[in-house]
């Protein structure tokens, strides 16, 4: 009878531990798979950060080139202004002109080049139209002069060139 | 007898069972410090990738303006070389002349600015020495001619300033 009780009291025991037992399994076996979801989750935000990063850099590195040459392209055009002005000083004239040959080599070892424009189709994205002018030798709506030159950086546009645009003929042309 | 073996056969795989668990929640336990570890380093890297990533984009936005900057200074060069040797043609000189105002100024603008030289104490973290020469005025060590001007970009340094530093004065000096 004392064994026997004892057996059923140890059994009664033996159930209640394995009760508390599997709550335990059932506690770990969630913690670990919220802290796997966890990890996963941080994982994914981490893997984001460094591809967005890597982005950003090249963005970063492309607007310190940006920041840098914007405020010089008024340097080339003055130095153009001051060329196209002429001078009675051939040598003078020579070393100054050579000086603007160097700038625009300079601006392209930068990273800079200027936007086409004469003769090329009136295009919005790099051309800014200040005046439309009669052409009969341009098409209409072909850039026919420019005023300020444009500058692309790689792909991106640093500054839009200033053009005159063959307008449209107009109707009376055709009546003649 | 039966009931008793039964009982005895319950308690034997109630031990065994148990002994399973103990293993799954040893098991289960340590899995999840292993994740709990894993976390932990990812979030350490995580904040590292994070902290080194704003120092890594201000890094990038200064590369950028100084690959922009440096191919333009020999330009400045040559245009403060074109000025040296100066002009028969004032009108044209000094259209130049506000050029390389504008030059210099537009360099600020872009970040950079000249490197203080003549009359300082030879610093080699922004002077480069080319020659020495003896001074009856400066002090030995003091720079007393600049051969090409040096520009920093902020705290940094864009190229050094190549210069002409006071010889240390000859002991026969102090013998006179």
């Amino acid at each position: 009878m004392q064994r026997f009780g004892d057996g059923m009291g140890d059994r009664h025991a033996d159930a209640g531990r394995r009760a508390v037992q599997d709550d335990e399994v059932e506690r770990l076996r969630h913690a670990l798979n919220e802290e796997q979801q966890r990890h996963l989750r941080l994982r994914a935000d981490f893997d984001n950060v460094r591809r967005r990063a890597s982005r950003e850099l090249e963005a970063a590195h492309r607007d310190g080139q940006r920041a840098a040459l914007l405020p010089l392209l008024p340097v080339l055009d003055s130095l153009e202004r001051a060329l196209a002005a002429g001078s009675t000083d051939p040598d003078f004239y020579e070393g100054v002109a050579a000086t603007h040959r160097l700038f625009v080599k300079a601006l392209h070892e930068a990273g800079a080049d200027p936007v086409e424009s004469v003769g090329r189709p009136f295009d919005p994205k790099v051309h800014e139209g200040v005046a439309t002018m009669p052409s009969r030798n341009a098409e209409p709506g072909t850039v026919v002069r420019e005023i300020r030159r444009g500058w692309r950086l790689g792909n991106e546009l640093l500054r839009p060139a200033q053009v005159v645009v063959a307008a449209p003929r107009e109707e009376s042309d055709s009546w003649r």
